[in-house]
């Protein structure tokens, strides 16, 4: 639309239109490009339509207890879900949500948010001490009451979309009430950012491996992520102000200067720190404490979520993106340059910072998911081929290795040729969040490239 | 009493007592301090009961509108009361409820602060968007509804002293609904800190003169005082968190590592600014916008109350007092050797930071009540005698030249001999929370210095 019109200002004279939009709107319309696209956006619109959507239509309601199931195997087999996490709650939430709000004639996309609202606001609010606990028993009674601030973050996350796909108030307080309790209690008066893991009653948990005594760059961008989205629901200033806030913390506090990569952990004063694995988190559940690992490295995929979800949230607190987009670049390029794997396609794990050089060649779903919407986001913004190009790599990729073809859904983990090595497609964690709004970013973005 | 019970357990070697007595507990009881405390005990005893105390009994209560009469020309005669700030209405909740809490005995102390508080709530609250304005006219009706953080901290400070005076439990209610809007709308979780000056729907006020893009040391040290007091009051883990973490705040970013003076205004960001004088503060509302000072000035007032405050936080806090000594002494220091007007008595009022040399020599009310229960702290903690000596010349002056004899207030100015050049014992902003605390806290520290 916008490009439509800088097309119709610019009137007849041809030249001088391609030199301006050269300028303004960087991306090169080439023929090729064009055409590139067109097949991305077929294939992308393919997949979410007779995959990722049915896939979790037809398996995520529990009809038993209410709210998600989130376990299946590699041949979408229910598997036992004995707890379930207010984070993927969450994101199933947020997923049906907005299915609803991006395609209103979609049937049945809110019922089956609202289902999982409910069950959201039955079992895991703390009516005691207010916000919501980090995961209940399938059922939904208790199992660990503790206030994870990662799935607080994702509790605003999900029902502000369910808001402003539904327009109930109801959820919209829940999540300022969230939003609230987070300023309250969580907020670092001493160096800034929030505190991340606390107990039920929002005292600070203990050091070391429960994490009370350190900063992440995943909560704190997920943090950017549900403030942006709260926002856009409630149009509160005070909303629009924490997010420009974190923002700002972010690029000055936990982006490497040197090399323009995220950094990963740090201490409650920002010294960067070499991370370990933290006791509510995927890694840390999973293989418990464990020694630190070297400090020096980057993960390509916190490095392009953290492009595009902190464009989303400068374009969502209406900031100039001009000042931010060399941050943007950069952590788009080390990325592209390194952690693409440009001779057996996708992206790797896990990087050195200083080289670029990549040493975990294993590839996860959800780094992929990540980069999709980020590379096109390069292309939009700096028109340089080779972010289309980075697209192509890792969307061949997954659409060679990673889906499983029968049921249009992600496998979670292979190895670096794309041979399975965690083929299960739903886990504790896992659901469709990465890789279905990987598809519907994707997908707009192509279309506002094509338009 | 914690002296008697160390002595006791010394037992009868008196030689190793004295020895550990030197080391435990570093003032020297010999005679000749003795002899100088109890004076000093004596006359500031003699000037709370026959001077603050009737003074303010005698003419704070505001018969016709209820609240506090604030303005008394030297003869302590009514002056006209045309404004209501905040700030001054909460002094004088704090004095009455702290002399009810320390006397309970002494009648009408609390019927006084009561009369207070019920006029703050009525008249300042504000209903819609929480919190208490900053100014009302006499008569209670509305003025300037702008949220002042530094009058909001003496809303917390007044109400929570009140609480723990009477067991009032609504006043300790509206105390930490105040502490929680900080929470929420004056966090600062860019940068840490608090922003200072908002207005009435708690949106930041503008840059400049306005002050809505400074921080600055007065605001964050009436904010570790009111929270000390509120933590006191409510016993609230949270409320103690928070002060511990504006303790360190304060000490890492708002103190010069050079020579260990307070510094005073900042960016959001806590880079030291030249001070201005800003819209709604006592200097600023006298004399509007003026050119910015230059930025390697201290006040010693703020440095010796910046001290004794710290103290008491740290106190209340729970926290090892140790690794803070060398900072608390700095500050006292650095006013004793440069600020204390060894010639003429008294204590400048501002100086130079690298030199010490004191550039502004006039003598006003505040820094010399601050003085005194900080150079008794630095005796109690240091226990060198000229921390003895400068309490010694302040008082001295204060009596001969500061203090009204047949009325027993304060001036507000003098100049450096001890004429007066604002004679008023009370303004809009002065009342007697500085001079009343301080004679209160020396004499708390004489009496357990001369136990």
């Amino acid at each position: 639309m916008e490009r439509r019109e800088f097309l119709k200002a610019a009137g007849s004279c041809a030249a001088g239109a391609m030199a301006w939009r050269g300028k303004l709107w960087a991306a090169p319309a080439d023929e090729a490009a064009r055409a590139t696209m067109q097949r991305h956006l077929a294939t992308v619109e393919a997949h979410l339509k007779k995959g990722i959507v049915p896939f979790w239509f037809e398996r995520a309601r529990d009809k038993q207890y209410g709210g998600y199931l989130t376990n299946f195997d590699e041949q979408g087999r229910e598997m036992p879900c004995p707890e379930k996490y207010v984070n993927t709650q969450c994101r199933l939430v947020w997923w049906f949500s907005t299915l609803h709000r991006r395609f209103p004639e979609m049937s049945g996309a809110a019922e089956m948010a609202a289902q999982g609202v409910e069950f959201l606001l039955k079992h895991f609010w703390d009516e005691k001490y207010g916000g919501f606990y980090w995961k209940v028993k399938r059922d939904g009674s208790e199992l660990d009451n503790a206030k994870i601030v990662y799935g607080e973050s994702f509790c605003i996350y999900a029902l502000s979309e369910y808001a402003m796909a539904t327009g109930d108030r109801r959820a919209l307080e829940y999540a300022a009430r969230t939003f609230d309790l987070l300023q309250k209690y969580c907020t670092d008066t001493q160096h800034g950012g929030y505190l991340e893991n606390v107990n039920r009653d929002w005292s600070p948990e203990a050091g070391g491996f429960a994490g009370g005594d350190r900063k992440g760059l995943d909560t704190h961008m997920h943090l950017m992520e549900s403030f942006t989205t709260l926002y856009r629901a409630s149009g509160d200033e005070l909303h629009r102000r924490k997010l420009e806030q974190q923002i700002d913390l972010i690029c000055e506090r936990m982006i490497d200067k040197a090399t323009g990569c995220g950094l990963n952990q740090f201490d409650l004063a920002f010294h960067s720190l070499p991370a370990i694995a933290i006791k509510r988190t995927w890694n840390g559940e999973r293989m418990g404490e464990q020694p630190p690992e070297p400090v020096d490295t980057t993960s390509y995929g916190h490095n392009v979520e953290l492009e595009y979800l902190m464009r989303q949230a400068l374009q969502a607190a209406k900031k100039d993106e001009e000042p931010y987009k060399a941050t943007l670049k950069r952590l788009l390029d080390h990325a592209l340059d390194n952690g693409v794997d440009w001779e057996m396609g996708g992206i790797f794990r896990d990087g050195l910072r200083a080289t670029g050089k990549a040493i975990v060649l294993e590839k996860e779903f959800w780094q992929h998911s990540e980069a999709l919407p980020a590379f096109l986001d390069g292309y939009e913004q700096f028109g340089e081929t080779r972010y289309l190009d980075g697209f192509g790599k890792v969307w061949q990729f997954v659409q060679d290795h990673m889906i499983v073809k029968e049921l249009g859904e992600w496998r979670t983990l292979l190895d670096r040729s794309g041979k399975p090595i965690d083929g299960k497609i739903g886990n504790p964690w896992k659901v469709c969040y990465h890789s279905g709004r990987s598809m519907l970013e994707s997908r707009e973005r192509l279309r506002k490239l094509l338009a």
